[in-house]
């Protein structure tokens, strides 16, 4: 690490053994998979904190407790016996883009991946919260997960809060199936929380508890982790909803080793892509075959559902031969659009730069 | 990159933004996934050349050709009509261990994980070559998938060819299922190649056309990827069956961010793992908790199937406080064993150097 560097951070360009080793566990969906509405199991990105914990679903409990007037103990039938809906949601990590940022904030390395779409089906938290009974003066409610490990020198179970508000929006689940099976371990079996538009951290897996809190949280990952500062120092602001942005299958054919896209001269291309926000509908997409100085507007395709991606596309004939660059940007209901330029945090969330597919056109 | 390392390899500790692009698309499979005798879709480890291509089912077909007595065209439906066979088979990647090289050659750059266990179905190959009819003088059998990009400069669809007799062996399938459903994307949907104790290359996935041969093939998978040697100008040897190998689910809990392992002195651990090698069935595992100076033997579970890893499991309490490495090593029928230091290669291949895990005792 260069001595100029931000604490927590290295120089862009290279990432050490550790960050691999993170890399290499972890994965972000191939971008090619944007052609599908929903994403396949493998193919989801998938971001574990600590170890994917081994759940015997027989014994496994889902506590509700806290400032609550009757504190529940569900099992997994009970849990699956109430009313369940089927939806889309498009999930996000924080930190996509991270390893694009310089100074890079040292965490688990993301260039563009870290998106998915599930289908998902549980039941809402709203009902369940009010059978519980929820006291007086309740503040935020806390989901505990059965995953644990150690993080910032705190050892900890993954917990993360949500305001009582938000938990308690019509559309946030708790949900026990993706594309139509049970979770599979590694995205939380038996149980996981989803709260469609905020980014993946909030969508806590392996779900073992629920606690309504009269005071905030003030563990790890609401206090320290997932806040976006510019120095160690400052309390910062909590990372919640997803930023606008979108992103393109790549066109033509890679390279093996550098990923680099080769396409043929005069040969139309159908570029293919999502675009998605936690802030509002996708309101337009645009396209650049040379770099972001001239864009073009893409078609939309109807919306799968007000928490999923949106596709979009455009048909593209490269006609200079050379190396450009390709790129995309959205804009939401919100009025936000994607900034040609990384903007830079400490932890290197909430990075929706304009993606940039560099392009040998043969 | 050193100007002291062969080409194509750079010093070991970093990795390039492109290695990265690599290692964030293609993954592993999480140590503790281990636990698992059948590895669940999206923790088997994948890796792919190009991309994931979208395949219409309904289109595709099989093409059996070359230097045969009568060229097959077959559907999908087809090929799942005919007998079908499911078997538990073990897939690593031929550049597991890669990244633990010094220099460390450009590619992929695993670590550990580059593993997994599939229950695969699908319908034994040398049947259909013998309703096609092998022609006299034939001598390697070439696999085509749908997967097309550049590699070494050279544009390419992906193929690689098994020696007949190879490729006639009874356990080799065509697979159409993965642990009970069709294939995902991922994994080679439609049809993929099932080649026990070989390395995952051999696997062929999208496959679209097996063509007779009756020379050997000399496309770039054979003749220039996949080769043992120590310099460029070298022919080198075909990388072809798995080494033995053992490996370990990480004891105790994990740093997020070093994935360290944290265990609590005078606490009885169950290390537990899995074993297998493409020579022969696993004769025996052992483990050290001080770095490798002492050994004790693990137990061995039942053999889930002549092709599948095979479970161990051995009780540690650690007692002295501080850093130690936890390590385990295993022999095969063949005699084989796992070397302490790992041996170098210009591919980075065949890395099965004995896992060391590093441990701090609380």
């Amino acid at each position: 690490m260069s001595i100029t560097t931000p604490p927590g951070t290295a120089e862009a360009g290279t990432v050490s053994q550790d960050e691999l080793a993170l890399a290499a566990r972890n994965h972000g969906m191939p971008l090619e998979a944007l052609a599908y509405d929903v994403t396949p199991v493998g193919m989801h990105y998938l971001l574990t904190h600590y170890d994917v914990p081994y759940v015997d679903p027989a014994t496994w409990t889902l506590e509700v407790d806290g400032a609550v007037e009757r504190p529940l103990s569900v099992s997994l039938d009970q849990v699956r016996a109430r009313t369940a809906v089927t939806e889309p949601v498009t999930f996000e990590c924080a930190g996509n883009g991270r390893a694009l940022l310089d100074p890079r904030p040292i965490s688990q390395p993301w260039l563009l991946e870290a998106v998915g779409t599930g289908s998902w089906t549980g039941t809402p938290l709203a009902a369940m919260l009010s059978e519980a009974g929820i006291a007086d003066g309740a503040v935020e409610v806390l989901f505990t997960g059965l995953d644990r490990g150690v993080e910032g020198d705190i050892e900890q179970t993954f917990q993360r809060s949500l305001p009582l508000e938000d938990a308690l929006r019509d559309e946030v689940l708790l949900a026990w199936e993706l594309n139509g099976a049970p979770l599979p371990p590694q995205h939380g079996f038996p149980l996981r929380l989803v709260v469609p538009g905020w980014y993946g951290m909030t969508n806590v897996k392996w779900l073992t508890r629920i606690t309504v809190l009269d005071e905030p949280f003030s563990g790890y990952q609401n206090a320290r982790g997932y806040r976006m500062r510019q120095d160690p120092d400052e309390e910062g602001t909590p990372v919640s909803r997803m930023a606008v942005r979108a992103l393109m299958v790549p066109p033509g054919i890679p390279d093996f080793a550098t990923r680099r896209r080769f396409v043929d001269r005069g040969e139309e291309q159908l570029i293919e892509g999502r675009a998605w926000s936690g802030e509002g509908a996708i309101e337009s997409v645009e396209f650049s075959a040379d770099g972001g100085a001239t864009w073009g507007r893409a078609d939309l395709s109807a919306e799968a559902g007000p928490h999923a991606w949106r596709g979009w596309s455009i048909r593209w004939t490269p006609s200079a031969p050379g190396d450009t660059e390709v790129c995309c940007r959205a804009t939401d209901a919100a009025g936000r659009e994607q900034p040609a330029a990384p903007p830079w945090n400490l932890g290197g969330y909430s990075n929706n730069a304009v993606q940039r597919v560099p392009v040998t056109v043969r």
